[in-house]
């Protein structure tokens, strides 16, 4: 189970800039202080639903002259509502309840990840989508992609019935401070201004950040992840995000999760793309994947191909589930390819390489996120951002 | 270059049991917000030398008011001295510069790392050595090698000469929530409850961790490690010590580090007490590196021996610098088996199953802090849990 420290936001946020209002400071000062609170109080109305002024301030331990001012200010907003009183047999005057007005904004959550097409949504302030758009890659790249981006939020923007709280958008490659893709060969982007530019163009809160991180954040915020779990996403090339004690951890130059091209195994292996032999993408991405599959004579062939498939993620994975501890391997990409006999490889080759008496308790699963992690994903950071909330 | 967040307790302090008063809660109490500005002003004072009043409130952006009365209260209890105005050509009343007292305290810090004894240190606050002490393992186990832990103790307790801060031990297996050693088999335990034992011994206020964990931290403190570091311990086990974004950390079971039985490669290599074949230590180890070395032919054959253990030490980091966007390795061990060929090795390997846009700029080095690093991590542990600062 998820040990949940609320809010998600104040614990480590420097990857997702734009959320920095809400970063912890050293420092605390009496502004600071306040976002804080006021953080605690929607991630409380978040996580357990109706609740009294007098629950809050108990479970947050704040005082109920600091809650009843929050709320008030959170009621003025329209995040909050006022539901009526509890209905309950306790003596006295009954307390009123409050709610997460989930009705409050929509949210725009952007995947660019999948190779020929750019998705997107609107979401609800609960990770659900409500509407839908997307928009054809045809190979473009560069300012072209870019100019795509732009067409799909806009036509997101005209589909949210609500006021929008922000866009976060889910990108291939690597992700730095301020939402600038530094790299993503596939769009033929190099040190892209996405966040900025579409702060800009749209005057609405922008989130950029790595695919994979993104997906990480959706097993946290709606997929029930461990607070130490590691997200594989595989697909035309092959990411991980990793969730650190219960919050995202990007590294120092935000290329955490870059696993694709570290060489796996002693025993040579392809070619790849990158130049060197053997990389974790030269197994596992899945054009070459499906490649071999339809080249395969029969039915063993292709349970060995993906078995081989499975043991190489676990090979590349044992160092990192001993160095972190991690409790939970989580898999996203085509289920036909990963839920069977290739994820069982993983997990059995995980459980032989590493201590049994630390990880014999590892979990391996799908997520149930299905394809729309990212899309979701990228909600999760406008909540987390924005609210505070996860 | 270490970017250090001041202060480093509050930061993530869970895995140091004992230092919990200033772990960082999600609660902004006016409790909790006093304790932090204490361990603001005592890491100003720490990092950065002489300082007065007005220097911490702008470098911590804490009140003038805040700081004059928890200065009060730091000079009160011996912590913080007053050295007199400062000379300088600034016109109107010269500032009183204030230092910490670096003779507030001494510090114990024991080693349990080395397989045939026991050694410990009175350190001051700068975390140097005053005085040294040992006590020979002649292989006890259990309750007889705990008797001299305390035993130990006991010689550091009446060599220091300033009252003790805390005791910080640094133990080999894996270490729990509140110090217990939940296993060490070299040593016998299973759930040694060792920090309450010796804080109930000592009346003082104790703190156990793991070796290469507490090695980190000395690398962290004293080292002028980078703030994404993987430190590798290289002795009779083989264990690591993580900082991430600045902080070490620990794994949510405590068993963060802990690569000495994770399989290196897919070619064999030789069988491990653990039961399984080619695990990190059959290559690492220095028992097993003497012998192999005791045993080899020729110059050349002997530097085969180191470069393999090398190149195998970098095939387990691979996944793990990809997986973290690690900045550094720091070796710790006999210099003479790692510094040279076998550390060239590692590198070398490193760089070229990684990608090398990310992690070019990525250094290997020896640790600067020799045999005595986790004496100084021990120490640094109760710099850390007790005063909050790092």
């Amino acid at each position: 189970m998820t040990t949940r420290k609320p809010p998600f936001a104040p614990q480590r946020t420097h990857g997702l800039a734009g959320g920095r209002a809400l970063r912890p400071s050293s420092k605390v000062l009496p502004e600071h202080a306040r976002g804080h609170n006021r953080s605690l109080v929607l991630q409380t109305l978040y996580l357990a639903g109706e609740r009294s002024r007098a629950d809050i301030a108990r479970e947050t331990g704040l005082t109920r002259v600091t809650v009843s001012d929050l709320v008030a200010e959170l009621i003025a907003e329209g995040l909050v509502l006022e539901l009526g009183p509890r209905e309950d047999a306790r003596p006295g005057k009954p307390a009123t309840l409050l709610e997460l007005n989930a009705l409050a904004f929509h949210i725009i959550g952007i995947d660019l990840s999948e190779f020929a097409i750019f998705r997107g949504a609107v979401l609800d302030l609960r990770g659900q989508i409500i509407s839908r758009a997307e928009i054809p890659l045809e190979n473009s790249t560069g300012a072209d992609a870019a100019a795509k981006v732009v067409a799909l939020v806009e036509r997101l923007v005209a589909a949210a019935t609500l006021p929008i709280l922000g866009v976060g958008v889910g990108s291939p490659g690597i992700v730095g401070l301020g939402g600038v893709v530094l790299t993503a060969p596939n769009l033929g982007w190099v040190n892209e201004p996405l966040q900025q530019s579409l702060a800009e163009r749209f005057g609405l809160p922008v989130l950029v950040a790595n695919d994979a991180n993104a997906a990480a954040l959706a097993e946290h915020s709606f997929g029930g992840a461990d607070s130490d779990m590691i997200l594989i996403k595989i697909g035309h090339g092959v990411g991980a995000g990793l969730l650190l004690d219960g919050s995202p951890f990007f590294g120092g130059r935000f290329a955490a999760g870059e696993i694709g091209h570290v060489v796996v195994g002693t025993d040579g292996g392809a070619e790849c793309v990158c130049g060197k032999r053997g990389c974790l993408e030269t197994w596992l991405a899945t054009p070459r994947l499906d490649a071999a599959l339809a080249a395969a004579a029969s039915s063993d062939e292709r349970t060995t191909i993906l078995t081989e498939a499975g043991q190489r993620l676990g090979i590349a994975l044992a160092p990192v589930v001993g160095a972190l501890d991690l409790a939970e391997v989580v898999l996203s990409g085509p289920t036909e390819l990963l839920d069977g006999v290739l994820g069982t490889a993983v997990i059995e080759t995980l459980r032989a390489r590493t201590m049994a008496e630390y990880h014999g308790g590892l979990i391996l699963r799908m997520t149930t996120l299905g394809e729309d992690i990212v899309l979701r994903g990228a909600a999760a950071m406008v909540l987390s951002g924005q609210l505070g909330v996860s």
